[in-house]
């Protein structure tokens, strides 16, 4: 196994080709680095600054008089072979080729990628890329990427061979508030594969989800090997790119990477336990909810819902990806029938039929997750429903009703309701240790995706459409359902 | 054909329950209506207050000195009998009921909406409902459902048989800035039925794109006939809820509404030129994308990508939607290899590689728009793509590198020349009347979605995936096939 560990929490770098001019990468990635405050001994390296942001530039690496952990090159393709020999010189073990010009751009840029990978190998050289994006641990923090993304801290770590599909998840995370760990764009893959940060993060103890966008794979048995251990331990999302005749010629002319036919690539994947994802948006959906939620342990789907039109999408997107929607079991219609108005629905999905009443809503999702009937639940509605209600009381203000102190108590109030309702949500899902996916009546931009509190091992995540919580399920279920099959097989 | 001009225009209003208390709907009726600046005369009516929102109320609708075109109920079933009774009397044609407590509620009830249905059509009343969400016409304005939503004015018009959903579908419009014609909830349909309003759309002059959600009809046959006829004017696309066995019962509970078959249903939708969309959130997309663009004349596609990865997921999903990536021809081939980097895809998806030369992809995009190879162009990236530049700018600005106003200046800029770069690809579709896709590199939630200009027949969609212009694009050309079939068989 390759440790990765000085790459991720390097304790010093060196940038060559570091700048101050905002065209060029060394600069991107400087400013990234510094701006997002890294805490360790930052050196650039320079031929034309003195300074680079108010630090000391460097004229040549054999200048720094310290150990670098992690050396960073974002000069051109052709100085990069004697960089390199100067690493082996000095003592750098550990770099991030960010140069492009190599096996992407013809036959030339093919044969010094192939003595690159030589070199590299010979003398013991980690090296991402070339042709990456950079790389990421929010933990150090180290924002080592081409693109300024300001996401949280999570343990959701991704390997990307595409640089902007990265960057897009990792611009999505930070939108919704989700958790990212460690990044890497794998770039051309000359010296570190794909299967190797596989293997370095699933031994991580900082990732507990993986996720990745795959064009392809040079060693297939290694890399499915890999994963077949790793999906034991912790959830791989990955998206195949190249499935079809069209992607595959677009996937070669990109990474080089030839294809291969992905009936067998998916296949394989299912086989070793990798949650397949179908576009770059549901790979970050998926790793967010394996993140953050304890996976159901057979198929059955409870669901509440505040609107019957919308019962009915759920429940046609259950049964269409293989989940089940049971009749209520006795003792759970007849807690219900006691509790809910005369026309409620007596039936799964159970409709509440617009009643306002959180208490009533919570009760029934209680006796819901409390059934042996129900291995998950998806309620819709009451989350994001209160802003329907300070629109009203918007109007009530502009119709001279209520004043403007009245109007903020509202939303407030409102506000805190929703709140103290997540919150039991959250002891629930804690307590009963089913997953329960909530869907939000309205979901505004401003409105956060993912509830969580201190202390809790769950968190609760908001879906903004019924079809996106019932993907998730389908997906957790699938992978719950394989990880009982392999241990049947013990 | 019922004429509903009086229900969707009316002059004068009267809403029997009409309250100031915020629990109930002739609350949220009466608000909405007011607070919307509804421009014609408003009468509310209450047993107890003397003004509703500063405006006189009546104690009954014999006392109003004026023709009522519009009456909205929001009192409890037991009484519209005796209101109905009255408005025979007084008059009153048009009514939106939107009390229950009828058929949805059990065997009482249907024999009330039995009894209501049967005096309706004996003495002519158009009633929408009952138990209906209620209608807007943004042009009027008349905002007269219980939810207050703020959506600005289009061409698209709504018929729901879920509030709910209708509910949702409107927020997300008014979020995305997608303007909405009218919308009727129509609830158990007791009087005018969904081919009624789908019949009375298709006549409407301020309607150019029809959107249905539906989860029963019950004369198909009439149903079908005037979809085909509707179809070939104007867009029409639909939902159905109740594809399954498992919705098809929650649809029971819901609208009482039996669901059939839902491949038979589905067949006939195709057959008749209705385009099906797969979820509610996927129909508003269908809509404003079929009111704003030029359809395509066949399935080829060209792809411009600012990033490889991303032109690997745009080929794969348009394979996988039964569209053509051909390559390139010579002439737009030897056009591209004058303009781009030597290290260029060289086929399609024309990978720019990150190069950020607006002018550059706006010369790709219109080699391929207008080269007869291709029917219709995704483009993905530069929209957005500025964003990632402030943000290198924001952290110059932390490292004290530039200062507050010239981030400003910058952010102001960038925006500029986005969009400037919008209008042009309007014009480009203007021009060669072909629909080009755009896709954000990453949509922030206040990004707009879709870009428009004074005297511009179409607009732009700004996409927040790829898969999402791949899903229009598809749906875009099996209508544009459908309609040249129907020439075809003249």
């Amino acid at each position: 196994m390759k440790d990765l560990t000085k790459i991720f929490y390097p304790e010093t770098i060196a940038v060559i080709g570091s700048s101050e001019n905002a065209m060029k990468w060394g600069s991107f990635i400087s400013s990234n680095i510094l701006s997002h405050d890294f805490k360790g001994r930052f050196y650039p390296v320079s031929k034309s600054y003195d300074t680079i942001y108010g630090r000391k530039a460097y004229r040549s690496l054999k200048d720094i008089e310290d150990e670098i952990d992690l050396l960073i090159i974002t000069t051109p393709a052709a100085t990069v072979m004697e960089i390199l020999n100067d690493c082996v010189l000095i003592g750098i073990k550990n770099i991030v080729l960010i140069s492009s010009g190599f096996s992407e751009t013809g036959i030339e840029g093919k044969d010094l990628e192939l003595k690159l990978t030589d070199f590299a190998k010979s003398n013991g050289l980690n090296i991402v890329g070339p042709n990456t994006m950079g790389i990421t641990n929010t933990k150090v923090p180290l924002h080592a990427t081409g693109s300024h993304v300001n996401v949280k801290s999570g343990d959701i770590s991704i390997i990307a061979q595409s640089g902007n599909i990265g960057t897009q998840i990792m611009i999505w995370a930070e939108q919704q508030d989700i958790g990212i760990g460690k990044f890497v764009g794998s770039g051309n893959e000359a010296v570190i594969v794909c299967e190797d940060y596989l293997e370095y993060f699933f031994h991580d103890k900082d990732t507990s989800v993986i996720l990745m966008y795959i064009e392809g794979v040079d060693k297939g048995r290694k890399f499915f090997e890999i994963a077949k251990e790793a999906t034991l331990r912790k959830p791989v999302i990955a998206l195949k790119g190249g499935r079809t005749g069209s992607g595959s010629r677009a996937a070669e002319s990109h990474t080089g990477a030839m294809a291969g036919s992905y009936s067998v690539f998916n296949g394989a994947m299912s086989q070793c336990g990798i949650i397949c994802a179908d576009s770059p948006s549901e790979l970050l959906l998926l790793s967010a909810v394996f993140s953050c939620m304890p996976l159901p342990k057979g198929n059955n789907i409870g669901i509440l819902t505040l609107g019957g039109g919308w019962g009915v999408i759920t429940a046609d997107e259950c049964e269409e990806r293989g989940l089940a929607i049971p009749q209520l079991p006795d003792d759970v219609f007849n807690l219900l029938d006691k509790s809910l108005p005369p026309f409620w629905s007596r039936g799964n999905p159970v409709d509440l039929v617009g009643q306002p009443d959180t208490d009533l809503f919570m009760k029934a999702i209680e006796a819901m997750v409390a059934s042996n009937a129900f291995d998950a639940v998806i309620f819709l509605g009451v989350i994001g429903a209160y802003k329907m209600g300070v629109r009203f009381k918007d109007a009530e203000y502009k119709l001279g009703m209520i004043n403007n102190q009245e109007l903020k108590g509202f939303n407030d109030f409102a506000n805190l309701i929703q709140l103290s309702f997540l919150d039991m949500v959250l002891n629930l899902m804690e307590r009963y240790d089913k997953p329960i996916h909530a869907v939000s009546l309205v979901s505004f931009p401003e409105d956060q995706a993912v509830y969580s509190k201190e202390g809790c091992k769950y968190k609760v995540i908001i879906h903004r459409t019924p079809e996106e919580a019932v993907l998730c399920l389908e997906k957790q279920y699938k992978y719950s359902k394989y990880l009982k099959g392999q241990e049947g097989l013990k």
